[in-house]
């Protein structure tokens, strides 16, 4: 049981931690933290928390447990925030979609990664974004990685695990270079090509008649790219070298695929269309009733 | 009120059409034409269709209507299948996902294009496939494009038109060349990314592990690559010089995107984001809720 939680950065992702937490009675008080006082107020408001500072410093004092979820591009500011103003028994989480840079960022404010801190990822979200977008089963049936380093403190390890049960998640163990790799393949990846399909057909002149005709596969296809751009920015500037090597040789083989299609070479454009949809029903469709 | 109606290829877009057609009370008997057996006797057990016979000259004699609901590389023989055993006053439409090469395979079978046939393409589906998959209320809502040429008998148009509306969708029209770019734009494109990604990812070492991490967003985002192959190899050679240019010029857009990932170019990278996500917002939303 958390006496006190500190949640910095009150959006979909802190918020329905919040709100987990809270119905599976882990928690007594939930303390709130961010920029928009008005998210802030709503926050309280919903129930999400018992009450906020926007003084990141002010938010963790006291605090057992303290999570962080504000965009990649903040993480650094805010250790430096809180550095000197956390509790000694502290515990401190993240649920940054990049860990090498929220891993540096803790090390460049702290001189070393403090070993009550154990970065994490939970996989999940929506489109949406902010504290209204926040729902207690956010994180059922959902994998969290948690990404310990040798430093790591494994009684802190130990709590976070189980407070991600707790939310109903299944935590995995990796390493951060590891993570980085992954999630650049299943997440990083699919969001360019859903910002950059959107973008290349709205510069296009015809763009009001593309979009008209656009029907519920492409709604699907392209719903990540509603995603929040500060978010993504700073997903691609922290996870820059595994992204943009991902993307450039995706690029080619798009290319060499156009080049099969120019050249109507139908038995090759049938065996990765075929290993494609093998893949897919076999993994994705099974995964998802895990 | 059509007497009788052929449908040509009686899976989800062929099947759905009879259902929607059915429960509109626009249609008498409705016969079937495929070439597996199964999947006929199985739609005339679901009510699907009331009697089949597996030659297409068979099943068109003495329709009134006939829909070709067929992947675009069988159209030719369906064609010739057909040709001689149309009743005169029959009038000939299709489903096909490109209008370019079913006028032209039917310019070459039957010397010109009969003034009868209005070529058309119900922009809906999902990924599933077969008479199983088929239900009255696809076409809901949707949007049904038909691309009468010069040629076309205005009285079969008005009927083809006519119908689809039955069925609750929405008909545009518009020439042959512009449905062909419009639907590589936001249509065949999206499914070379998402059988690519899925290709690439599965090809990949770490393949099981990766596929374990996708979240929600890889699903909605590689839904469209669980659409059956061989439609879409057809739809890839019935399309390649648009889709082809396009795929092209895309993956270049996504190299170039690769370099300003690696240069750190967060300005250019949330413009990009913030364009694609206000486009998405503003028109495919829009466009759900029409």
């Amino acid at each position: 049981m958390i006496q006190r939680l500190a949640i910095i950065g009150v959006g979909l992702i802190g918020g329905s931690f919040a709100q987990a937490l809270r119905q599976a009675g882990q928690v007594g008080e939930i303390v709130g933290c961010g920029r928009s006082r008005a998210n802030l107020e709503r926050a309280v408001a919903l129930g999400v928390i018992d009450r906020f500072h926007q003084e990141p410093a002010e938010a963790v004092a006291g605090a057992d447990l303290i999570f962080l979820s504000v965009p990649l591009g903040a993480m650094r500011a805010i250790f430096q925030g809180i550095r000197g103003a956390i509790s000694e028994h502290a515990v401190l989480t993240d649920g940054g979609s990049v860990k090498g840079s929220v891993v540096a960022d803790a090390r460049a404010v702290f001189g070393a990664v403090p070993p009550r801190f154990v970065p994490g990822h939970p996989i999940a979200g929506t489109e949406h974004s902010g504290v209204e977008a926040a729902f207690a089963t956010l994180y059922q049936h959902r994998r969290v990685i948690l990404t310990p380093l040798p430093e790591t403190d494994p009684q802190a390890l130990e709590q976070v695990k189980a407070l991600w049960e707790a939310c109903g998640a299944q935590v995995s163990l990796m390493s951060v270079e590891h993570h980085d790799e992954i999630l650049a393949a299943t997440s990083h990846l699919p969001h360019m090509l859903a910002f950059g399909l959107v973008d290349a057909l709205a510069r296009m002149r015809e763009n009001d008649e593309i979009f008209r005709y656009a029907a519920g596969g492409f709604r699907d296809f392209t719903r990540i790219a509603s995603s929040n751009p500060i978010l993504w920015r700073d997903i691609c500037m922290a996870n820059r070298q595994a992204l943009s090597t991902l993307l450039e040789s995706f690029s080619l083989e798009m290319s060499a695929l156009a080049q099969h299609i120019r050249n109507g070479d139908a038995e090759h454009l049938l065996e990765i269309f075929s290993r494609a949809k093998a893949a897919r029903d076999r993994y994705v469709d099974a995964a998802s009733s895990d």
